[in-house]
């Protein structure tokens, strides 16, 4: 029943397998002794770090390196606005923001809104630019700081960035995208050229600060062809590669294949409602559990292919040993798939409540998070 | 001896076959009717008009037809910076001028600093912006109304462009960009994008009048892809079509073929020294004339084939009968070569000597030119 594995920025679908991926994009699974070294300058790990979610990167220990010559990192991740979050967005975004407080650093976000504009046939620029306020409200809620988190929009900030991805464009062929993208003659010259504007947020620190500063980017791992073009033109530019750490993507509720994507019945979004999340849970979480009661008790669950189980691992429940128990109850039968599913039902509602509460208060915030100099630097000799 | 004629937006070389490029672009030829009609509102013709140097165009009387139904169009052109400015490139400035004096018009001037970075692969980035600048003064030195005239500067305004840009990409593909520049898939991506940014001022105007305002475009005929493309589709975007009006190529010194372009010897420059001009003119201006002043007085020159007469027909001497009694004289041989050129370098220099004055004086004013809302309106709900 497994469709053939297929990641792209575009499109994720199959059963993925990772350690293939790993393989076929050049990227390093993040080992014990790379652990550590976070570990000594945050104290803890993230649960997302102890199983493995962020489980691939490049260049980490070159940022650690830095960081412990006294040269911060800054982050850099982004969201191209094309409809609602939902909690498959969400996970990479709470891991930068850990990271944000334990390293103390500035986090550079994007939002390329011409990105989805170019991409999707249907979606129409306006529709986007009510997206992108509704994504922000999100992005904000998580709790970054606002001193220290610039949003980048790909229309306001063009002023600053439309440059830099000139300089960036002259050094990436046509033939170059066609083989890291996948796309055709047919593709529209917008779509052609998009990749250049997200190499931009790698660099634009380093020009507005005067210095060249190592950034790191968190993104799930279907973005790294964008990234590893990227990291080919920036040292011609004078700037370092950008390092990335990478994740895994949260499963769909349909089952444990693919990724959570913008499909109405199979994603939890963060607007949703309490009974909406049960209702979604109950009627498409895949379980990992037997057909009848009886039979469960007896043989047990298989959690590793269970959604709600893995919504816990991967998001929901930060404790390794409330984690376990349910993992060995379930396994072992005593934990039914409709007390599981009830479990993350309270854990999902709970954790929206707070968002909700949070999203909502952003809406006063979300110029604070703006990036206020969007006039680029006059060129030398001109007396504007 | 003649070279196959090439034109295109990057080059234009050979005997240049005007009746074959109306054809193979598509253009109509300016007939009397559309002359009439221009001056029942000028009151004269442009020597530039009554001369076919402006020979075609493409929607003329769309363009009178709202001009005399109240609805003014405003002028758009430009010049993407590589190097010094040469007579070539004043002639259809000048001719812009008159338009907007004539007609009391607006004009857009585009300063793609982007498009000669992205296509020569030498010019640095620096050096395009330090051109500009250079480029500009001799824009301004012609006279433009600055309450009129708005300089558009890609990298300055992308913040308002980019975002425009962007919808003009999505309806163009890479396979219409391949036929209409022949271009293929060893270019760089930002040039495969920027005929969508040369598109822009096309429209950019209606959007910042809040009104669908025709637009005229005068410019020498090489340029005819970009703006046919974006004829295409701006209808697509509910503006209208924007009309051309285009002229013929100023040719180099060396001869009647090609166009004059940035070989330094075979062009002349606006802060040429009087020395300057009379050398390049004396040394290398192809002439009609014979080969020794016996035979020239016998048999005549060719007017048709001189540089320095063509340079008088096109550009230097607005009076229709002065220019007559020149051509009659050569041709009978009562002119010799040296006479001929004597009295266009004369002609030049004249011109060079007022220009250098009023370019010195742009200094001053290049400030009052560049159009100052660079920043795009908030995006809707963002309180910004």
């Amino acid at each position: 029943m497994s469709k053939e594995m297929i990641v792209t920025p575009w499109e994720v679908t199959g059963n993925i397998d990772y350690d293939r991926l790993i393989k076929e994009f050049g990227v390093e699974k993040i080992n014990d002794k790379t652990l550590e070294r976070i570990k000594k300058h945050t104290k803890e790990l993230h649960f997302m770090l102890r199983r493995k979610v962020f489980f691939a990167g490049r260049d980490l220990n070159f940022i650690l390196d830095e960081y412990e010559k006294g040269n911060k990192f800054f982050l850099y991740t982004g969201r191209a606005p094309s409809g609602p979050i939902h909690l498959g967005h969400l996970m990479p975004w709470i891991f930068t923001k850990w990271l944000q407080d334990k390293f103390d650093i500035e986090l550079w976000f994007q939002f390329p809104d011409e990105e989805k504009f170019l991409f999707k046939q249907d979606l129409a620029w306006e529709q986007g630019q009510k997206f992108m306020y509704e994504n922000m409200l999100d992005i904000i809620a998580l709790g970054f700081d606002p001193k220290k988190t610039h949003f980048i929009v790909d229309s306001i900030h063009a002023g600053l960035m439309y440059k830099e991805a000139c300089k960036v464009a002259k050094k990436i062929t046509f033939n170059m995208v066609k083989s890291s993208f996948g796309i055709d003659d047919s593709a529209n010259i917008g779509s052609i050229f998009y990749t250049s504007m997200q190499a931009v947020p790698a660099f634009l620190p380093s020009i507005i600060k005067k210095k060249n500063l190592p950034c790191l980017i968190p993104h799930a791992i279907d973005q790294d062809p964008h990234f590893r073009l990227t990291r080919d033109i920036l040292p011609k530019l004078g700037y370092y590669k950008p390092a990335s750490i990478q994740c895994i993507f949260l499963p769909p509720l349909s089952g444990v294949e693919g990724k959570m994507s913008s499909s109405k019945e199979y994603s939890i979004y963060t607007t949703d409602s309490p009974k909406e999340v049960e209702k979604k849970i109950n009627k498409y979480a895949f379980s990992g559990g037997q057909p009848t009661i009886e039979e469960h008790k007896k043989i047990g669950g298989n959690p590793d292919i269970d959604v709600p189980f893995q919504y816990l691992r991967m998001l929901l429940e930060d404790d390794d040993k409330k984690l376990e128990q349910i993992y060995k109850d379930y396994k072992s039968g005593k934990i039914l798939t409709g007390e599981l599913k009830k479990i993350v039902i309270e854990k999902i509602n709970d954790f929206l409540k707070e968002h909700q509460k949070k999203r909502e208060e952003a809406k006063k915030h979300v110029e604070s998070f703006i990036y206020q100099k969007n006039n680029p630097p006059t060129p030398k000799g001109m007396s504007l």
